[in-house]
């Protein structure tokens, strides 16, 4: 199985030459080439340079694409998702839109927890057929790789069922797809008054089986006001990594309570959500390596403030920006419009926004020494736009301008 | 020609019981009815309401959706939008996102000039192709009638060839477009230093020529600091009127100079953007019947204050919002995101945002005795969404949900 694209208008490599991630300046080198050409094989990108320089003999039986209309960039990675649940939440959104905050939506029965009832009352198969339809539309815009958080189901068995349900999207789906698990999204009404006996639960007995059944790369915990104290996520995160897991946490969204300052003692992989973080803070995590996944589309649909990425990449934090989606908080998954996002209300420049979505996410993920750039040696992950130029992508909005998505080597068809 | 559809899982009429316009709390009457019915004849609506009362003996021959599965709504009416114009500028969008303002990129080159200078050297063939691409993807979007802009021009050919440009698409391309002059733009380089030779050219040559060729509905002028004094608009508007042709104006967007008092003054139709109005000339408006077309995706696009729609509307005046569709402030003709906006940063409540989309925005057309409701009489201008509640079309944003749209009785094909 051989791929060509050839005389690629505009490529964008996000290439990493070696390395994991991009911080700082280095965010803007996305390395652009005008009229390009990339060889796939058996899924793998093998060359890629100026059309001219192609070897031609390497392509035998290749099937080509004359790609002098598009711009060819990194397929998208989404590090946090919330993808899998039942049940919609477009009444609270209306209430928002009266004047009523998120938490006092919670309050009168809103908020997660109706997601978690809606969650529970319904199959695995019923699940997973919600969440493969979002799967479907979420390649479409241009999004290749996707994490999955658990975290509606909050207690074993139901927990359990999400899990399984990502897992086996993971093997059905085209999506490369990275299961997170989030029993710590907040405590189940069963716990009421007794949450440091979900904490246990969660230690005791669901983290060790999520761990011996393989059914989560990542354990998660929100740590904010209401939520899970730092204590309470310390105990957590730190089991977690004891059973070999990579950790994540979502910090400092509602208030600051200290979560990333813990990230940063737990050197945890990424921390997401930021938007209360302190300068002090962001030192810390730039001495920790940890990366910040900011979620511009939280801040937009809840018309909260928005994490000071300027200041986090000016500092050295690689950053990553996700969607969030999930029905609460960003009902969106559409990376190119986090992009728009990103640069008009963060001031994130163009070239940022895509390394953000491309190889820091896939970074965020521990996955970008597979994927996120386009680079010998990495799967063919890869999205074709008809648009003028890459500056297009994130200015042009509200719109979708992905014309091809080639996962693995394979150009998906959409029905 | 007959289409009829019947159980439309929720029907959204927008209902305005021979009025031409809603407001204050009115706009959250939107008229929802749940397995419901509508009958089309000769590309005009003749029979709406519960499916069950449905007089089966009108249908003779007439073709028939199931609409079981979509929320039926009014086809979206996008009141202001410079829709004609060649060359694009996201090098300005990724200026922005380092700092810059919209002032300043003007003054480096940037800003209308560059528009102008790229839409001068355009053919009206270049631009009718340009302009007809963009009105594909609207309609697509949900956009069933367009109000259209030049100012892209600002000499007579120009201005003349930009109006030509819509003309004919009016005729060729099944959008109805209602054409806006607007010479009254910016001021034109030539004319440097002697701003009023300029209103002098408007007045004296262009606006007679465009009324007695009929080129254009309306006549617009852009008020602003930088931009068309307040006694420049009033020449202009004035003159326009005595012509027999309606009135609008870019009102208070980027300063305030007194232009939705002028706007008041003179009772147009529609003052458009009011980011910086007071709340006396809210009265103003109120008082003069003046509807208020507010621009959210502009805002968005360059981080500038919203306009106060909550004050607009609990005050009385009729609200409609339109995309400001063009290539510097607003990159996006979504009208679904727009209502997406308006809702999360402009605190409008879904029912207020449909409204503002349908029917009055068509009134700010003066077209609404003809479009903006789903009522007998009215031309089939229908958008079908495959969505579990009229609410989810602004809650889940950045994905197009339309999935058919009904022009004239029309079911459009789209490639």
């Amino acid at each position: 199985m051989q791929l060509l694209l050839k005389n690629i208008k505009q490529l964008v490599t996000v290439s990493a030459d070696g390395n994991l991630m991009k911080a700082g300046k280095d965010m803007r080198n996305i390395g652009v080439t005008e009229n390009a050409s990339v060889f796939i094989e058996d899924g793998i990108i093998r060359w890629v340079g100026p059309s001219k320089e192609f070897p031609d003999k390497m392509k035998k039986d290749a099937d080509v694409i004359d790609a002098r209309d598009y711009v060819a960039l990194p397929g998208f990675v989404d590090a946090h998702t919330h993808l899998v649940f039942a049940g919609s939440r477009e009444h609270e959104f209306a209430m928002r839109s009266q004047g009523m905050t998120y938490q006092q939506i919670a309050e009168a029965g809103g908020g997660i927890m109706s997601t978690v009832k809606a969650t529970r009352a319904a199959t695995k198969k019923e699940l997973k057929k919600l969440a493969a339809k979002r799967l479907d539309a979420m390649m479409k815009h241009g999004t290749t790789t996707a994490e999955v958080k658990s975290g509606y189901g909050l207690d074993e068995d139901n927990e359990v069922k999400l899990l399984e349900a990502t897992k086996e999207l993971e093997s059905e789906h085209p999506m490369t797809i990275v299961p997170t698990f989030l029993a710590a999204h907040a405590f189940p009404p069963e716990y009421a008054g007794r949450h440091d006996d979900y904490v246990s639960a969660i230690c005791e007995r669901m983290l060790p089986y999520t761990a011996k059944k393989n059914l989560a790369k990542f354990c998660d915990v929100f740590c904010d006001k209401g939520y899970f104290t730092v204590d309470q996520a310390r105990t957590i995160l730190k089991k977690a990594q004891s059973l070999g897991m990579e950790s994540k946490i979502h910090a400092d969204e509602l208030e600051n309570i200290g979560a990333s300052s813990l990230a940063a003692e737990l050197s945890v992989v990424s921390a997401d959500h930021l938007e209360q973080i302190t300068s002090e803070e962001i030192t810390k995590l730039q001495k920790s390596g940890t990366i910040a996944v900011v979620l511009p589309g939280v801040s937009f649909f809840l018309s909260h403030k928005y994490a000071d990425a300027r200041s986090l990449i000016d500092v050295g934090v690689p950053v990553a920006i996700a969607s969030d989606f999930n029905p609460g908080s960003c009902m969106s998954f559409s990376m190119p419009l986090m992009m728009t996002l990103a640069c008009t209300q963060m001031r994130m420049t163009p070239e940022e926004a895509i390394t953000a979505v491309t190889l820091n996410a896939a970074a965020a993920l521990k996955l970008s020494q597979k994927i996120g750039s386009i680079e010998a040696g990495k799967e063919a992950d890869i999205v074709l736009c008809e648009i003028p130029d890459y500056r297009f992508l994130a200015y042009h909005f509200g719109v979708n301008l992905i014309s091809k998505v080639i996962k693995k080597g394979t150009i998906l068809e959409f029905s």
